[in-house]
């Protein structure tokens, strides 16, 4: 077998840790001496193992491991995080050669970890299957390059482009199959954002149906604090991340650990997104409501668009999807199109 | 071989006909005799030999249809029109069984040649494969159901619904790969109608670019005569029926032998579809403007809706796919759904 046969070995274990390596990425790692397998690993879950260590505990003969060559999809580590280094490791289990798909775009990482490599005798072979390892963290890489979250602006709306029928005080437009999908798209989230007219709209709990160990943090913009307890949102310990202008909001929350304020003079989406970030959030679905859609368009952060269609029209008097003060013709590109319940699900990227 | 598997052939023969019958419906016509297939045909073109007759012109020795039996996907027919009657042929023949997929709607048939062959001894058996053949002549058989065209509102539109950006004189949304689907979604339609307003704006010529024996008309709808001689509509020969309120309207293009009035003191679009269907339109595309099609939504009369979706978000300015006074939800089923060139073409149907 040649290089890139064992490292689509890897790129294949990687995905055995989706879903529970939350702000960690998927990572794979084979271990071969000789054109044999001596073992195969995953970065198994937060904060566990990484897949280079999963890999060595997998080998039988630990003393095997010697001279042989790590095939791995992400750069090793050369830091002391959650577990220690996976490059010591490495050096000290005396692997001879580590082959690398991709560079960890992490600065805790980025580079570091195969210059120690090398500069510990160990021969470093980069790019084989980079393309695939990349797409495998879409997220992760995407945020370490643009200090920012990949953002998802979602809508479901009617063939007109309407999210809401006039006067109605909801509007449904996915069914109950749909529902479940977006339900996955959220789940994959690491907060959504909603704003304060779709809490007072909705009262909405913006939960993941599935149990979920990180369940997306809950994100409401309401500058001028208009949301007053009881809320169907404050029912459960899910953080709730409320951006406000109004220095009063905190006291009213007091009595929820789960609400944390952020008071400041202005909150334009894009200092939000730059707060969210800082905080180490990766992926933000912005779910709401017109308003917030627009703004979002308007200051150019919208990665990706998420669309439900139903296949109705609503007319003239409905309300839209996007709208505000700004104005913005922006193009995207297809990325994904199924039909999913009685909805067309468009998911498109920036283009 | 049973029933059905020669009536698939002649379903499979009917295909042979496709675009040129124009008005007529496909056919497909087979006689067999001992289990073997004597001969198998279709309606060759608008005003040329009937599946019957096709069928029989290919068998080589005439006598053998002698107590054959013949599989049609259509009712034979029991009037002169362009060709004899084929249910008088068929008796004639010796002819022993007819086998028939589907019952004619059309009233100068619609039971007649059956009862006809019924009553020269040749035994009928109906209801072979029924729902395929009615699949076949889809608009045809719409047309004598209904009493009117099938009609399809047709749009090009950005994600969030709009048509064109504001202050722009014409937007182009769909590319050349998609203009040539939607070329040859014009070709299937025997009428296409706009709007004055898209006249003045477009000078559009509502041609389609493959060459074809019968274009489809274009209609016009200019109640208050805005229109006025030179456009490029006039250009070439198809023809064009206009229908205005306004009498002086006949006056300005009686230079043009293409175009046909049709003055009427008001002219809401039930009768300017009713209008059409009096005239045999079968099938008529709807391709605005905004007004034009909201109003075929109010009066209930769009059976289908395809809709050319370009990835771009245009926003609250721009002008909306459907606009005007009424307003109506109205809701659709997917009827086929793929990308094109730069666009989604969603076929959504009635529901």
């Amino acid at each position: 077998m040649n290089d890139e046969a064992y490292m689509r070995l890897a790129l294949h274990e990687a995905q055995r840790g989706r879903g529970l390596t939350y702000r960690n990425p998927l990572v794979g790692a084979v271990l071969v001496k000789d054109d044999q397998v001596l073992g195969a690993g995953h970065h198994v879950h937060f904060g566990q193992s990484h897949a280079e260590v999963d890999a060595f505990n997998q080998v039988q003969h630990p003393e095997d491991v010697k001279n042989s060559t790590l095939y791995v999809t992400l750069e090793p580590c050369c830091h002391t995080g959650k577990t220690p280094p996976c490059a010591h490791q490495i050096v000290d289990w005396g692997v001879k050669e580590v082959v690398v798909a991709q560079m960890d775009p992490n600065p805790l990482v980025k580079g570091q970890g195969i210059s120690y490599l090398e500069a510990h005798g160990v021969t470093v072979k980069m790019g084989v299957l980079s393309t695939e390892a990349e797409q495998l963290n879409e997220t992760y890489n995407f945020y370490y390059r643009h200090k920012r979250p990949l953002v998802t602006v979602k809508t479901a709306q009617s063939l007109d482009g309407k999210i809401a029928l006039p006067y109605a005080a909801r509007t449904y437009l996915t069914d109950a199959e749909a529902n479940v999908m977006i339900d996955d798209d959220r789940a994959e989230q690491q907060a959504i954002l909603v704003g304060s007219q779709t809490v007072l709209d909705d009262d909405p709990q913006l939960l993941v149906r599935q149990p979920l160990e990180y369940a997306p943090v809950r994100v409401i913009l309401d500058r001028r604090g208009r949301l007053v307890p009881p809320l169907r949102l404050l029912k459960c310990d899910v953080p709730i991340w409320l951006f406000t202008t109004n220095c009063h909001v905190a006291e009213r929350f007091s009595a929820y650990p789960q609400v944390r304020i952020f008071v400041a003079k202005r909150w334009p989406v894009a200092a939000v997104v730059q707060q969210l970030g800082q905080l180490g959030i990766q992926s933000l679905m912005v779910e709401g409501g017109a308003h917030i859609q627009n703004a979002f368009l308007a200051a150019d952060l919208v990665d990706q668009l998420l669309i439900y269609q139903v296949f109705e029209v609503f007319g003239r008097l409905s309300l839209p999807a996007f709208t505000g003060p700004e104005d913005r013709r922006q193009k995207f590109s297809p990325r994904n199109i199924m039909q999913v319940g009685n909805a067309l699900r468009i998911l498109a990227g920036r283009q």
